[in-house]
C-alpha cells in the first residue's frame, strides 16, 4: 500500500479529506484533515433529488484544492467515496463524470450497507472493545454495524437523518410525529443488533459525549474512547430534545450544531432504548478511517493481527524506539512483578500497563532527554488514541510520569481518581518499572538472575556497576540488592 | 563529523558522558546523559595528589559501562577529557595508560584555559547573548572566558574551588579567611573581564538560579537561559553564606548540594562584585557541550553561522518540517505585518517571533493533528532550548497556542505576564499568523497580492477557494476580503 493515502468523503453537508501516513506495515497516523461545506444536496430536495449546478460547482472547487493538498503532501493513492446525497441523486453520473474528467478522481458511490461497514471497520479496529454495535447518525441516514470478535456480522442503513427529521417534523414543532417516524423505521432492525455496547460514530454522538464529559467534569479532554453508562445519562439526553437553544448552548452544545442536535438526540435515544444498550463508547473515527483501513487490511480479513495496537506501533515507528531494549526491560519488569505481586497485592492485569509503559517510555526523549518521563506522559495522553480504555492509557502514562519518585503527591492524581487505581498500587508499579530500567541503565541488557528473599530482591549478573551505584540513591518498597558477579 | 558522538568528562567528583546525535550539518540533540560518582580525587589530597587505586578502579568500571551505552547507541566518535583532579595528579599517566589499554579510550587532560574555552564555546553558541563573561565554578577550580561577538577573547582558570574552600576554611568556620583567600585570587583577573553580563555555568550557579526562580515564583520551569539582575538578588545570595542547613533546604537547595553551596556562593558573589556584573544568564550547558561544539565547529571558527539557531534547526529536522511551506507563509505574514504594524502599534521586533512561530508551527502535528497548536506550544517550551530569551520563546509558543482564537482569556496568560507583551499585542500577532496560514490552507503556496484599504486587508490570487470559505468563519481585528482571481 502507498505510504501516503488520502481519503475523500462527500457527505450531504460537507466534503472532507483525511490524509494518512503509513509508518510501517500497519502503523499510521493522520497527517492532515480538511473539510469544505460543499452542501452538495442543497436544492436537491426541491428538484427531484437532482444535484444542482451551483452545488456541483462548489464540490469541484473544493475537490480541486483537496488535490493541491494531496500533491503537496505527496499522496500516492486517493480513495474517494460519496454517501447518501449523491447516492440518491438521479443525475449523479453527470457529477461523477465531471469530477473524473476535470480532476481525475474516481468517486465511488457507496450504499448504506457499505457505509455501515466502513464505520464498523474503523470502530472494530480502533476502539478497545471487540463486541458491540456501531451507530452512525448522519444528516440523511443512520448506519449500524454489528461487530463480534472485531468482525462485522451484519449491517443496515436506516432512513433516519438529522436534517431529514428536522425538516419534516422539528421545524413544525411536531416532536411526537418525529418519534413515531423513528420508532417505525427502527422496527426494521433485526433482534441480533441488541447489544450491551454501542460504538457512537458521527458528529451528533460526539457532541453528546462532549456535553456529558462537561457535565460530569471528566478529567481527560479525550473524546475517542470516552465511555459512559446509558442508564446514568439517558434521561438527561432525552431532556435535550425539548431544550431551548440557550439551554443547549449553556450545557456545551456548539452553535453550529443547534439546528440538528434535537433530532439527533431523538434518533440516538430511541436506538439506545430499542437496542437495550448498557454502555456507549465514543468513537472519534468513522467512515474515512474505515475506508483507509479497509484498503490497508484488505488481505487481512479487515482486522489488525491479534494483540496488535496501531497507536503503539506508530509511536514506536515515529520516535524510533529501540524495541530490543524495551523487550529486555519488559522481561525484567514481569519477572519482578511475579515475585512481588502477592506481597503487593497486584492484580495480574497490571502486567499490561507495565509492558506498554516500558515499550513506549523512551518516546519523550526526543523532546528533551532530561525530562523525558514528563514528555512521554504527554505523548501518551495525546497520541495513544487507538485501542485502549482511557483508564488503561492513563495508568500507563502515570507509571512513566512518576517512576522516578517513591511517593506520588495526592493532588497530582486527585483529579483522575475515577480512572486510576489506588495511589499505592501506582507507586508499586512505578517501583517495578524503575528497577527494570535500572538493571538496563547501561543499555547492555545484562544477563541477570532475580531472586526474592523475604522483603528483599536480589539481582545478580555482570555489568551492573552503574546499576548498583544508582540503586543506593533511592528508597523502594522493598530492599534491593544488586550484586556484580564474581565481585564481593 | 560522526552522526552520534559521545563526550566523556572526568571531573573531581564525577565522570559524565553526554551523547549527542546530529540531525543535519549543525542540528543536534542530546540523546543521553549518564554519570557516575567516581570521586577520582578521593584520597589524592593526602597522598601528594596521586590518584588512588580504588578511585582508579571505580573510574575504569564506570567508563567501561559508559562504553556499553556508547555501543548500544551506535556512537561513532568518543571525545574524552579530564579536568583538574587528573591534571594535578603526578601519577596521571599511569591512569591514562590503563584506560587506553583496557578500554581503548584516549583521555585528553585539559588545562584550565582549555576548560574555560570549552565552557565559553558552549555559552557563546547556545545562549542568546553575544557578549559577556562565563563563570564556571567547580570543585577544584573556577574558569572564566571573556566572550565578544560570540568569540572567545581571553580565558583564565582560578585556583578557587568549592571543595577546596570548604576543606580549607568553611569546615573550620573561618569564613573571613575564605573571603580573603578568594579576594586575593580574584585579583589575578584582568580588567577586561569586567562585563555587564555573566554566563553562569556549573552546578553551584544552576542551584542558585533555581533558588531565585523559586523565590520570585518564576512562571517557567526552564533553567537554561534564565536571567536575573544582580542588584536585585546579590544581597540575598550573600545571605546564603551564613545560612544554616535547614534554612538552605527551605529555600530550595537540594540536600546533596548542602556541603558545597556556601563556598560556591562566596566565590560567585565575590566574582560578581569584582566584575561589576549587572545580569546573570544561567547556562544549562558547559564543558561537555563545549567539547562537542568545538569538534563540530572546528572548521567554522567555533561559531555557528550568523543567525543560525541550532534548536530551530533540530526541531525542523526531527519533525521533518517542510521549510518551503513555512518560508512562503512567513513571507505572507511579514507582508501583513508591514501593512498593519502602524495601526496595531506593533514593534518591528515581533517579526522575529512571527517568523519562528511559523517556521516551527507544524512540529506538533506529529503528536496529533487536531490539536497540533497545543502540541507545538508544548514542544517549543520543552525543546527550543538554545539561543532564545525565555520571553521570546514564550511569545513564539503562545502565538501558536492561541492563533485560532480571536480572544485570549486573561487567566490563560496571567502567570506569564512578566515575560509576555500585552494581551492585545499577542492577539494581533495571532491574527496575522492565522491569515498567513489561511492563505496557504491548500498548501499550494498561491501567488497573491495583498493590499490594505482603510481597515480592510484584501488578498487576491488563484486557488483561494478554501481560504475564502474559511475566512468567513472567524472574526479578526481587521476586515479580511479574499478574492479569487477572475471570479466575481
Amino acid at each position: 500500500m502507498a505510504k501516503i493515502t488520502a481519503v475523500i468523503d462527500i457527505g450531504s453537508n460537507s466534503a472532507r479529506m483525511a490524509v494518512f501516513k503509513k509508518t510501517s506495515r500497519f502503523g499510521f497516523y493522520l497527517l492532515r484533515e480538511e473539510k469544505s461545506k460543499v452542501r452538495i444536496s442543497e436544492g436537491a430536495y426541491e428538484n427531484g433529488g437532482n444535484l444542482q449546478d451551483f452545488a456541483i460547482e462548489r464540490a469541484i472547487k473544493a475537490l480541486k484544492e483537496f488535490l493541491l493538498i494531496a500533491k503537496s503532501l505527496k499522496v500516492r493513492k486517493i480513495l474517494a467515496v460519496a454517501t447518501s446525497a449523491v447516492r440518491d441523486a438521479p443525475n449523479k453520473s453527470e457529477f461523477l463524470a465531471r469530477v473524473r474528467k476535470e480532476l481525475g478522481i474516481n468517486i465511488k458511490v457507496i450504499d448504506g450497507d457499505k457505509e455501515a461497514f466502513f464505520g464498523g471497520v474503523a470502530a472494530a479496529n480502533l476502539l478497545y472493545e471487540k463486541n458491540g454495535v456501531t451507530i452512525d447518525i448522519g444528516g440523511g441516514s443512520t448506519e449500524l454495524a454489528l461487530i463480534k470478535k472485531k468482525q462485522i456480522q451484519q449491517t443496515i442503513s436506516l432512513k433516519l437523518g438529522t436534517v431529514r427529521l428536522k425538516e419534516l417534523y422539528f421545524d413544525k414543532g411536531d416532536i411526537e410525529g418525529a418519534k413515531k417516524h423513528v420508532r417505525k423505521e427502527i422496527k426494521r432492525l433485526d433482534e441480533a443488533f441488541k447489544q450491551n455496547k454501542v460504538f457512537g460514530i458521527g458528529g451528533t454522538i460526539r457532541a453528546l459525549s462532549q456535553v456529558i464529559m462537561k457535565r460530569i467534569e471528566y478529567p481527560l479532554d479525550i473524546l475517542h474512547g470516552f465511555t459512559y453508562d446509558t442508564k446514568e445519562h439517558i434521561k438527561f439526553l432525552k431532556s435535550l430534545i425539548k431544550m431551548k437553544d440557550e439551554e443547549l448552548l449553556k450545557i456545551g452544545v456548539k452553535p453550529e450544531r443547534l439546528d440538528v442536535i434535537r433530532p439527533g438526540v431523538l434518533i440516538f435515544t430511541e436506538l439506545l432504548d430499542f437496542l437495550e444498550a448498557k454502555q456507549v463508547i465514543t468513537s472519534g473515527v468513522g467512515v474515512r478511517e474505515g475506508v483507509f483501513l479497509t484498503d490497508l487490511l484488505r488481505h487481512d480479513n479487515y482486522k489488525f493481527p491479534e494483540n496488535f495496537n496501531p497507536s503503539v506501533r506508530t509511536i514506536i515507528d515515529v520516535y524510533q524506539i529501540n524495541t530490543k531494549l524495551s523487550s529486555y526491560e519488559t522481561k525484567i519488569a514481569l519477572e519482578l512483578f511475579d515475585l512481588l505481586k502477592d506481597e503487593f497485592e497486584l492484580d495480574e492485569k497490571y502486567k499490561l500497563h507495565l509492558t506498554y509503559a516500558i515499550k513506549l517510555s523512551r518516546a519523550g526523549e526526543l523532546i528533551d532527554f532530561y525530562e523525558a518521563h514528563k514528555h512521554t506522559d504527554y505523548i501518551l495522553l495525546n497520541s495513544l488514541h487507538y485501542g485502549f480504555r482511557h483508564c488503561d492509557r492513563l495508568l500507563m502514562s502515570k507509571i512513566i510520569r512518576f517512576y522516578k519518585r517513591k511517593k506520588i503527591k495526592k493532588r497530582e492524581i486527585e483529579k483522575y481518581k475515577c480512572l486510576l487505581p489506588q495511589k499505592n498500587i501506582i507507586e508499586k508499579l512505578c517501583n517495578i518499572f524503575w528497577v527494570a530500567k535500572l538493571v538496563n541503565i547501561n543499555l547492555s541488557m545484562p544477563e541477570v538472575t532475580i531472586k526474592k528473599e523475604k522483603n528483599c530482591i536480589i539481582i545478580e549478573g555482570e555489568n551492573l556497576y552503574l546499576a548498583k551505584e544508582r540503586s543506593k540513591t533511592r528508597e523502594l518498597f522493598f530492599e534491593l540488592i544488586i550484586k556484580e558477579k564474581g565481585i564481593e
